[in-house]
């Protein structure tokens, strides 16, 4: 791990750069609205942990009041349980022997749920839990328009939920439906015709549990560009939203109701970066590249300087190119990217630098940073 | 730092996955290959490090004749020092105050060089490196195509050089003239053209340094897609190539003399990849998505399926598109991809599983992960 950009206590100004700043104010502000928005509603929140990967913000969101949390991978699980959460989903599949082992042995600790969408697995899951003496929690993934992983069908839904319930070392807990497609559709009609789709689909493989004698507790999914949708659905009960913590320049693209960027959720995360050379006008290199952002999600955006967009990124360098004829940026002047995507560009980090009042206030590390597996 | 998805002997179908695998015989051919063509020229290789972040192939790199390495961030740089390389170059600006102190340390430990094009940043140095009684190498940087850092003219090189020269705790050290532009252009008569373009420009800026009585004597440049083109300048002395330690597809996809696919080195290095999924025909999804391997220059190759496409990669997944009719995956089968971009693939892993003969030999660190300021 690589020594902190900063020492709690410093002005931001004293950042070492590219640095990954959390506005503090932004994120409790951030956790305490989507608390908010579920509030008398049956939807509870398992926040989506793969979007900072940190043990302190997990337990900020559960102390303001998410039943756990989520994650995609085994080994960001055994580390979020080490940090003192309880009750972790893995909502995604599990598979080879190393994996299943690892979850058997996870559910002596803490409360564990996985997803599947094949019976082979399942068989994995029921052995391995069987053989270390634990209960593993099992939802079945439906296919509700993502199309990675999960089931096609009702009856493909039943036939694995059976298998799970006569699994003694398994418990069958419900639906995980991810519409994963719809979050980054820009306009609001049409993420709200994506999930009323995976609602219909839902529905039917619901039915089609009852009519199985099969009782279905969970129905996991949402995502921070479609939560208000599930929210009102009848039928999910559990919000796995991530993003809303941080936003990104990605989810900022988003248009609500009346066509406008949403306005629910802040920028909270930013990427701390210096001007590192501007030789000519017109242009200024940035120390932050490919290994301080992820630009699989569009160019991050520039601060404070509208006629200033991140044209480039190389491993190491940042190319800004300025619209205007003023030089805006001298060499050594420290500037802030919102990343264009959040989680990506966390992973690429061992440190959160925590700012409140332009101080630093904490340092957190980034707990997951690397947990791949 | 997250444990190694290996044990050292096992053979590599155990291996945890994703996981970043290293072919040890190929990486030891295309270290030699590299050497061996500069036998009899006047340059010298200081191998680019950000390939790799590696301490243990960049002390192999000098042991087979390179002179030292070469890194773009201060924080790598010392992590090459505390691994036992005594002439490392920082091939880049350094600028603020926190790195420059930084430099002028380690200098004390190494012979350090760094780059600079930008007057009050050479003053920045001369003072830390006279603070810490140090002296610091100098390469002024002269923008020869790639239009990110570097000064324009000859005459900004001799006012560089010149203050450098008069500063008691620097040395003049060279010219830093590397034309990253070129790499990736596919044709090889593009790529000779543009570096044809790069030695026209260094040349005026040695007949400058020469007319005002300034010595030069590394002129450093050069990449794996250019390298052999710089060899025979007449002009560079100092080869900065990275990508051939490892290859990656991205380079794969540039042309030789006769408009073939390059095959001067192999492709050593591999994300080692599970089938999580595969519901229907046509689709398989597997467990190596954003956060174990880098999109920015195109997607990975799938070794041994030619029919079979990397398709799509979300956070922790990836899509596999099917051509043929055949199901040729079953959930839990390994699989290899190339890398699209070596570098920031390598800057997302903890550990590179070292194989030969299909087994584990050696687990190594990534030593400079995350070492990003």
């Amino acid at each position: 791990m690589i020594s902190a950009p900063a020492m709690i206590g410093s002005p931001v100004s004293e950042v070492d750069t590219p640095a990954l700043l959390i506005d503090l104010d932004a994120l409790e502000r951030n956790i305490g609205r989507m608390q908010a928005r579920i509030k008398g509603t049956k939807a509870y929140l398992r926040p989506h942990s793969k979007t900072h990967k940190s043990t302190t913000i997990a337990n900020m969101q559960i102390a303001a009041g998410a039943v756990g949390v989520c994650w995609k991978k085994v080994s960001e699980a055994e580390i979020m349980v080490d940090g003192g959460v309880r009750d972790v989903c893995i909502s995604n599949e599990v598979v080879g022997k190393a994996k299943v082992e690892r979850v058997a042995a996870l559910a002596h600790r803490a409360k564990v749920s996985v997803c599947v969408d094949d019976v082979d697995n399942v068989a994995a899951l029921a052995a391995a839990a069987a053989r270390f003496g634990a209960t593993v929690h099992v939802l079945v993934e439906l296919n509700v328009g993502a199309n990675r992983c999960g089931v096609e069908t009702p009856a493909d839904v039943v036939a694995l939920a059976q298998v799970i319930r006569d699994s003694a070392a398994l418990r069958f807990a419900g639906i995980q439906a991810y519409q994963g497609a719809a979050q980054h559709l820009r306009g609001y009609e049409e993420r709200r015709a994506a999930i009323e789709g995976a609602v219909g689909k839902v529905a039917q493989a619901l039915a089609a549990l009852e009519r199985n004698g099969l009782a279905c507790e969970v129905v996991a999914g949402a995502g921070t560009g479609s939560f208000e949708f599930e929210i009102i659905s009848g039928v999910y009960t559990e919000l796995q939203v991530g993003s809303y913590v941080f936003m990104d320049a990605d989810y900022g693209r988003n248009n609500d109701r009346d066509g406008k960027p949403v306005s629910d959720f802040e920028n909270a995360l930013f990427i701390l970066t210096t001007v590192m050379s501007s030789p000519v006008p017109r242009r200024a290199i940035v120390d932050a590249g490919l290994k301080a952002l992820s630009v699989d999600s569009g160019m991050p955006r520039v601060v404070g300087h509208d006629d200033v967009s991140y044209a480039r990124a190389s491993d190491e360098h940042g190319r800004l190119d300025i619209a205007g004829e003023s030089r805006p940026f001298k060499v050594g002047d420290k500037i802030r990217l919102v990343p264009g995507h959040c989680d990506p560009t966390v992973n690429l980090h061992d440190w959160f630098v925590c700012i409140r009042n332009s101080r630093v206030e904490s340092l957190w590390p980034v707990s997951a940073r690397g947990a791949v597996f």
